[in-house]
């Protein structure tokens, strides 16, 4: 089935006008609702389509609002229309059943979830772009009960706003993202809950680890909420594996058990490799190469330039910004083959690296 | 009391070259010792200093062998120099006791343990490099047994290395380091073993919070049984309070109580606001900017010349590698006060950019 449009965007925040933004750049007609007019004039004259009207026809509807509406909206889309309906919220069964429990089964076909693996830490029609979901993966994921054309139009969708869609179960990918985001979001945030008592000095000691753990602890508490209210069944699953570790942990350490600690430790070095590697492809070994940098503008271009002239292929930065001066220590990571020539190249022109 | 040599540095691995490389650097004579003569001929061959001869009389020894061996090798030292003796291991209280229970008062009086906040994935002297230290906290922790004077120069030794002193008592260190760094470590650990045995499928989905929040799972587990074993009271206190937090979000999530999880969200936010920001300053607003940028050597650095450009100081780099498509999206961050300058000249320039 291919996708020719026209595109109902039905809530014009982040998601729903990038969306509309991706699908014009592929030459799509797009027509946009919200329940605020404001958003929908917003979302239009960013280019993101024209308001629906009466009479309009879509092919497919696109249901782009918070997860806690989702099922209510997406009914009314099955039952206001004749097309294939879809929507992108993070969870996938909970709004299923509600729909499966309000709809015909002649609806209940048409209907295809779906979860793009992308955001900003920003939300509204302003923060939009076209390249959004640009080389991001886009989960798809058709329930029994919908059918095999329903389905393909919504990987067609994901194609066309440049991501690589991923077909799941509505169920395998409520698992999966309990897993490999809801998890990782709530160890975060019970990491990040144990600094904020810690007296000023010991936070002093912080280095690039606890930042790196704690980071996405910081998004917003309100939509996190629904997340994971709404998956509650598989994030539970999950923690209930993480205090059964939790007390092996706890016993290991407090009796001095260096085996029983070095297998968990060593468990998590297997998870660590488990993460798929760049481009879907096997995790590739890395070393990083450290570079003292003076934390002016142009100083980081320099470093990129001269990066650039080693022809080695840059995989990852971090910059690491210290206490007490005006100084940062960038970390590049490059493929180990490559280190030495990339080190090579930049102390002959003069920067301070180290391994 | 000026640090004027000769520093004897004991254990000429990555960290104790890298201190003899900072000290000549600075111009004080460094003489040097290891149980390999094959690491001490390195390190020398480095420049890193001199090996140690016998009526060398060191005004300073740095003890830098693994953390099981601090306690005896600094009692050495006490009992073998009239020097000021201090270790760089990542436990402070342990060695401490150990040292105490085998030295006259007046040996004693003459060790401070330190901790430099610096390191790398790699070890030995090959990866040694004066600028380990440049920026980075370094952590002296002197005893109430011990003189001034002694601790006045240790902070000395950290200076001279380029880092900036921190100074703690050795319990208060241990239970900062246990909370800035060991608890960190061990839920990146308890969250990356969750991945071993997921589908690739379901790995598929990972983004970049997960990848961040296990990232130093991967370190050394061998090391790090040492640290954790060594820290036990002060890790086992805080992974205590993790469980108590554990379960009070497993009921949360279990009941359906939105309230008491958006509490422990909320908790979670505050405590990465907590962690100090850039050069030890408040916390700062930044916003991220999303920059399309084909996965070739050339076009990192042109990105970076055309930001240069901007004026915009970058705070931090992320590039976040996906699947299937030969591309990557560089995250910058910036404050959030510049980041629509930087969006207007990266886009000026022709960069596909989003918020």
């Amino acid at each position: 089935m291919t996708l020719t449009g026209p595109v109902l965007v039905v809530g014009t925040g982040l998601l729903g006008t990038s969306i509309g933004l991706a699908c014009r750049r592929a030459g799509l007609e797009v027509l946009l609702s919200d329940v605020s007019p404001e958003h929908v004039r917003t979302a239009s004259g960013l280019g993101a389509g024209r308001p629906v009207a009466p009479g309009d026809r879509p092919q497919l509807v696109v249901v782009a609002v918070p997860p806690d509406l989702l099922g209510p909206v997406v009914v009314e889309a099955l039952r206001g229309t004749d097309a294939v309906v879809t929507d992108v919220g993070s969870i996938k069964s909970l709004p299923l059943h509600e729909v499966a429990a309000a709809v015909t089964p002649e609806q209940l076909a048409r209907y295809v979830g779906s979860h793009p693996m992308a955001g900003s830490e920003r939300s509204g029609p302003l923060a939009a772009t076209a390249a959004l979901f640009d080389a991001r993966p886009w989960a798809v994921a058709p329930a029994a009960t919908a059918a095999p054309e329903a389905a393909a139009l919504v990987q067609a969708l994901a194609r066309t706003c440049g991501a690589v869609p991923v077909v799941l179960t509505p169920e395998e990918h409520d698992r999966a993202v309990a897993r490999t985001s809801h998890l990782p979001h709530l160890m975060s945030v019970l990491m990040a809950g144990r600094l904020v008592d810690a007296p000023a000095e010991h936070l002093a000691l912080s280095g690039q680890g606890v930042r790196d753990v704690t980071r996405v602890a910081g998004s917003d508490p309100a939509l996190w909420q629904q997340i994971v209210t709404g998956n509650a069944e598989a994030v539970l699953d999950l923690l209930a594996e993480v205090r059964e570790q939790l007390e092996e942990l706890m016993t290991a350490v407090a009796a001095g058990e260096r085996t029983a600690l070095g297998g968990l430790l060593a468990r998590g070095v297997a998870g660590t490799r488990a993460i798929p590697g760049k481009h879907g492809g096997p995790t590739q070994d890395t070393l990083s190469v450290f570079v003292s940098v003076p934390d002016t503008p142009g100083e980081l271009a320099r470093l990129f330039a001269d990066a650039g002239a080693s022809g080695v292929n840059i995989e990852d930065v971090h910059i690491d910004h210290d206490p007490g001066r005006p100084t940062g220590l960038v970390e590049l990571v490059v493929a180990e083959s490559r280190a030495e020539t990339l080190l090579a190249c930049l102390e002959s022109r003069g920067w301070v690296t180290h391994r």
